[in-house]
C-alpha cells in the first residue's frame, strides 16, 4: 500500500500579514510517497529533486518527523517508508520544509484505516515543521495544506480561514540563486515597532483582506505594502529595490519578500503576469543575480493525493 | 430653506483597529439644523442637549468649522445658520465632535444646489473634526457618515469600506459619569509596540474582519481583543476590569474601550444584550460609578436628513 501526495509551495506573510497570512503557490511543490511497512516507525528511503542534502534520519527530517508523530500519537501498529521528491528550492522562502511535512502527512493519512481531518493533519505537519524552523509556525503549513490565501489565528489550536482572492489575480515568484537562512532573517528584526507603523500596517492588512473579500483590486493595490518587516529585511536581498520597482512599474498590485526571503513575489492581474515576471528577473540581473521565475493562480487548492 | 440631519454616535478603534476601524451606534447621536442665510459664512444660533458649553464661534466649533469650510471651498454665495442638538455626551469616547461635524455637513449639503458625494462630505467633516481633536482622525467621521462597521485606509484621501456585520450582533455601550480628555488618553500611549504584540494584534484584526465577512461569530469572539492599546488605557477607567469581566461572563463576544474612553462597548448576540448591559452597569457600580447604557444594532445606516 502506497500513496503519493503533492503539497504546493507557499508564500508566508504575504507582505502585510507577518506570521498570520500565507498563500499556496501551485506551480511548484514537494511530493512525498508513503509506503506502509509492518514495523511501527518511519524510515526515509530516498530524497530526490532540487535538494538532496537533507537528513535521512526521520527524527531530523520535517516529513519524517511529521509522519513519525502520527505513528506515535495515533499508536499505529504499522509504519511508513517515505520517498521525498523536493520541487521547492531549499532556503528560498517558499515553505519547502512545510510542504514536505504536509505532503508526508497527507500521503500517510491516505493509508490510515480512518483518515484524519485537515486540522488534525495540520497539527502533525506542524510537528514536522518544528524540526526545521525551531518553532511552530503555521503560516506556511496552513496554506500548503488548505490551499489559497489562508489566515491562521492562534498557535496551539490555530483557527484557519480561507480568504477568497479575485480570480483574475496571479502570483509571480522570482527566486534568486542565493540562500538565506530563516533564523538569520528573523534575528535581524527589531523587537519593537513604532506605534505609527503599527497603525499603518494594521490599515494595510485590513485593507488587503477587505479588498480580497470584496474583489476590490484598487484597495488591494493600495494595501499590499509591508511597512514593518520588508524595510528591515530588504538589505539581505541584493537587487530587491530593482525587482520591486520593476514589478510595480509593470502593473503589479504589490511586491514584497516571500516569507523570510530571498524569493520575491508580486501579485498582479493575469494580463500583466508575464511582463511583471520579466521585469523582476531583469531586476535581479541588474545585480548580476540569476533567478528562476514562476507564475501561479491563487486557487484554493491545497495538498492532495496524486497517485 | 432649512434641513435637519441626524448623525449617529460612533465607536472608534473597535478594540482591534486602532485609528482604522469604527462603527456607528444608532441609539444616540447629534442633530444639526442648517438654515440658508444670505450672507456667506456660518453662525451658530444655539446649542442644546447633553452639552451646551461648546463654542458658538463657528471657527472653533466642529460643526461650524466643517460647514464653514464648505462655504469657503465651494465659494458659495450664501451662508448657513446652524442649530446644534447634542445627544452624545462630551468626552465620552463616542465620537461626539465627529457626529456634530457630520450632521452639519449633511444638513448643509441638502441645501446645496448640487449635493456632494459622501467622500466629498467626509473631507469637509474632517476639517471640522480637526478643530476638536487637533488632528485628522477619520475613524469616527467615516462610520458616523457612512454607517455600520467601517474601515478607513489612508489619511489625505481615505479609502472607506463598509464591512458587513452578522445581523444578530448588537453593540452595548456603557458610559460612566466621568470625562476623559482625548489628548491625555493618547499621550499615555507608548510610542513603540513589541513585535510579538504586533503579530498578535495583526492576527486579531484579521480574524475579526474575516469573521465579519464570513459571519463566523466564534472567530469574532476569539479575535475581538485589543492587546496593544487597552492594556495601557484601562487604568484611566475605574472599574474597567469589572465591567469587562461582567460582559464576557454574560455572553459578550468581546468588550473594550470605545475610542479613547471612558465609555466601554461590548459586542454580543441579540439575546444576550440586556444581560450584558446590566452586568456592565453593575461593574461600574462596584467602583461606585453611575453610568448610562444603550443597546444598538450594527446596521449600515449613516447620517441622514430627518427633517
Amino acid at each position: 500500500m502506497a500513496a503519493t501526495a503533492f503539497a504546493p509551495a507557499s508564500i508566508g506573510n504575504v507582505a502585510v500579514g507577518f506570521d498570520v497570512l500565507g498563500h499556496s503557490f501551485q506551480s511548484i511543490g514537494d511530493r512525498v510517497t508513503a509506503r506502509r511497512v509492518a514495523t511501527p516507525g518511519v524510515t526515509i528511503g530516498a530524497i530526490t529533486g532540487t535538494t538532496v542534502d537533507l537528513p535521512l534520519d526521520a527524527e531530523k527530517n520535517t516529513a519524517g518527523m511529521a509522519v513519525l508523530s502520527m505513528v506515535r500519537d495515533l499508536k499505529l501498529d504499522f509504519g511508513f517508508e517515505l520517498t521525498i521528491e523536493k520541487g521547492i528550492p531549499l532556503g528560498s522562502g517558499l515553505g519547502g520544509s512545510a510542504a514536505s511535512a504536509v505532503a508526508g502527512v497527507v500521503a500517510a493519512n491516505a493509508l490510515l484505516p480512518k483518515p484524519l481531518t485537515l486540522l488534525e493533519q495540520l497539527q502533525f505537519a506542524l510537528k514536522g515543521e518544528q524540526v526545521a524552523s525551531g518553532s511552530r509556525h503555521v503560516d506556511n503549513i496552513a496554506p500548503s495544506l488548505f490551499g489559497g490565501l489562508v489566515l491562521t489565528v492562534g498557535i496551539d489550536n490555530p483557527n484557519v480561514k480561507q480568504i477568497p482572492v479575485p480570480p483574475t489575480v496571479r502570483c509571480v515568484l522570482v527566486h534568486p540563486h542565493m540562500v538565506l537562512n530563516t533564523r538569520e532573517a528573523r534575528s535581524i528584526l527589531s523587537k519593537t515597532v513604532s506605534l505609527s507603523d503599527v497603525i499603518w500596517q494594521t490599515a494595510n492588512i485590513s485593507g488587503f483582506i477587505t479588498g480580497c473579500f470584496t474583489g476590490d483590486l484598487q484597495l488591494i493595490r493600495e494595501s499590499l505594502e509591508d511597512v514593518v518587516i520588508e524595510p528591515q529585511r530588504q538589505v539581505l536581498i541584493p537587487g530587491f529595490q530593482a525587482v520591486k520597482q520593476g514589478a510595480l512599474s509593470n502593473g503589479a498590485l504589490g511586491c514584497s519578500i516571500s516569507g523570510a526571503g530571498p524569493t520575491i513575489f508580486a501579485w498582479c492581474e493575469q494580463q500583466h503576469a508575464e511582463r511583471v515576471r520579466d521585469a523582476m528577473v531583469a531586476g535581479f540581473a541588474t545585480v548580476k543575480m540569476a533567478s528562476d521565475a514562476w507564475i501561479s493562480t491563487l486557487d484554493a487548492v491545497g495538498a492532495r493525493i496524486v497517485d
